[in-house]
């Protein structure tokens, strides 16, 4: 795995066949088989890496939050931190991201429901406290909400985005913290 | 104008040079330059025709709402729709777009400053009568309102957001106006 992170990151992901890696790592590419079933194979468990790392970051920020409101704050601010991180350590190693979003991969639809669940626990934790407005469904706040992160997590979205990703740690949370007022 | 549109229609016009241009419309290259200064201040001006049809579309939009509320729903969603349908019009005269913002043509600016005027001018009559709160500084939500436009607009972003384009027309002017109410 190490081995081909480092080829990927030196040449990229794309443009990389198994036949490529193989003999760069000094193996055979039957050997490679015996433990990925294809180049995307590996690619899932290097995106995993990267994933992990981003849920791990926000599920962090959340717990260390006192109230459903400072958890939104932080969750955006982790999200977009984190995602804009993965993207400016290593723009070849991101390629991967981005054939994982644009393939749909099974992982980026498991991402994206993390997210949404992690949404929904922090609507529910503040409709319960009363901070937040009860009256529009869960399931639509926690969409709308998504849809407004989106573009500073997902890696199509995000490379073309950046000059905004400061103002939209500060402005977006605020503007969803009114959008959830009582 | 017409002619260069053709052309820039069918091979792209990052691709174009002047000289394509001149020998395709069977004109002197130095005839060109007679009317324009270089190949930008061309699609400067096939981009400010759709620039203009978006604005015209939106501002129809708003006229014909009769609320503050109903002009923030028909602005996104005319905003949104126009952007849609010029990007699906014509993909390779949409690569001036691409240009235009990358290159941050003065008419990129200006649209993005009028799309902001517009949004204060509903944003001034809501907070008037009544159905929009006050205490937030107008230009902080004028500004949150943009970012969430934006993806569904700039044309970075907008080709890789198609898919959520539809659930935003909806979900994001019933966000905002939640985040609006007094």
């Amino acid at each position: 795995m190490a081995a081909a992170t480092e080829h990927f990151r030196l040449y990229g992901y794309e443009k990389t066949t198994v036949s490529d890696l193989a003999s760069a790592i000094g193996y055979s590419k039957a050997y490679i088989y015996k433990f990925f079933d294809s180049k995307q194979a590996i690619g899932e468990v290097i995106c995993a890496n990267s994933v992990q790392g981003i849920l791990a970051a926000v599920e962090q920020s959340v717990a260390a939050a006192t109230t459903a409101s400072d958890q939104i704050r932080q969750m955006f601010r982790s999200l977009i931190d984190a995602s804009i991180t993965l993207f400016l350590a290593d723009r070849k190693l991101y390629d991967i991201a981005l054939v994982a979003v644009r393939d749909r991969w099974p992982l980026v639809t498991a991402f994206e429901e993390q997210i949404k669940a992690t949404l929904a626990q922090i609507l529910k934790r503040g409709r319960k406290s009363g901070e937040f407005e009860r009256k529009t469904p869960l399931d639509e706040t926690v969409s709308a909400l998504f849809l407004v992160i989106a573009p500073y997590v997902n890696p199509l979205l995000l490379p073309h985005n950046l000059d905004n990703a400061k103002q939209a740690t500060v402005l977006l949370p605020s503007l969803i913290l009114r959008s959830l007022a009582p």
